[in-house]
């Protein structure tokens, strides 16, 4: 399991598949297109998963879903985004950014620099309701869609405290990797799209 | 457009094939499956949507598609369901029954009589803050989804005031039909996801 530092990606995947062992990457950045590459060389089979929290993958795919088969279902719908996360994250989320990608789709005209990013611990526990033990380590994300005559709105809420959903989801991540390598599959590179799939 | 009575569905269907009249029915209940075989046999198109509001009839797809994809995503976790609507709707209504089916898919142990119905225009107006004008016509959901521990919630809302979100839903019925009568299209039944797949 590598929850390391984005510089280390690639040298990292390079050592594991060399050694053979199988791996899961929950670490972000890099060089993403090589590290599929590396691991399709290799005889071991890896997880790649950018996120390992399966509800919030779902609920992302059930947008992706959406903006693919209902594309302009809010067209003229107004659209808000707020996210919260501990003081100490600088950039943006990357789930709120991939989702505006999918709102964009299904008609809202949204930037990513129009999402709101709230990093003031008095603000969320004042007024958010963060509980104040969570305050170093949470991301609650809303997104608000409003008609444009105001008298329909919609509203898709994910709030995550601590990081138990991460830890639940690299379990299960593992399970399904060494069910891969009891299977003998090598080289191949694996989502947490499939190990949703497979629960 | 039909919007009448559960007891007039089959009857008035009868009269739209018969007089070769393309027809949108909005009206619920009565005999399905002989309101589809009527429109069958017959030499018209028609439209059978039991809700016409097309963003919500999209939210319920994204549920039953995730529901077929990630069975038991939210395995574990507890649902609370509330809908309120206006004080003359006596039975519960029939989308959050629909979203019941979903949820247990998705591993949420449920069963409709849960439902938390709203019908007090004095807790709507002052505990929900529905507008007053709204008191006696509208449709407000909430599913909140907690995790065991209680360290992740989502929650998904769809609040609609008055019947407008109805009437756009079915001018673009309306448009859908006029374009599979032009195009020669007899004895087939259509639904909201068709119309929604098309703009």
């Amino acid at each position: 399991m590598d929850y390391t530092h984005p510089s280390a990606v690639n040298s990292n995947a390079e050592f594991y598949c060399k050694h053979e062992l199988p791996f899961v990457m929950g670490t972000t950045g890099g060089d993403r297109a090589k590290l599929t590459e590396t691991v399709r060389k290799s005889k071991v089979p890896a997880i790649i998963a950018p996120n390992m929290a399966k509800q919030i993958v779902g609920f992302q795919a059930m947008m992706e879903y959406a903006s693919a088969t209902f594309p302009n279902l809010f067209a003229g719908y107004r659209l808000e985004i707020k996210e919260s996360h501990q003081k100490g994250k600088a950039d943006t989320s990357g789930t709120a950014k991939a989702m505006v990608g999918y709102f964009n789709k299904l008609g809202l005209e949204f930037t990513p620099d129009e999402i709101v990013m709230v990093r003031d611990p008095a603000i969320q526990k004042n007024e958010m309701g963060v509980p104040e033990e969570y305050l170093s380590g949470h991301g609650w994300h809303t997104y608000r869609l409003t008609s444009q005559d105001g008298t329909v709105q919609f509203a898709f809420t994910h709030n995550v405290n601590g990081r138990e959903i991460y830890a639940q989801g690299t379990l299960d991540a593992v399970a399904y990797l060494h069910e891969k390598v009891a299977n003998g599959v090598k080289g191949r590179v694996f989502s947490m799209i499939d190990v949703l799939k497979s629960t």
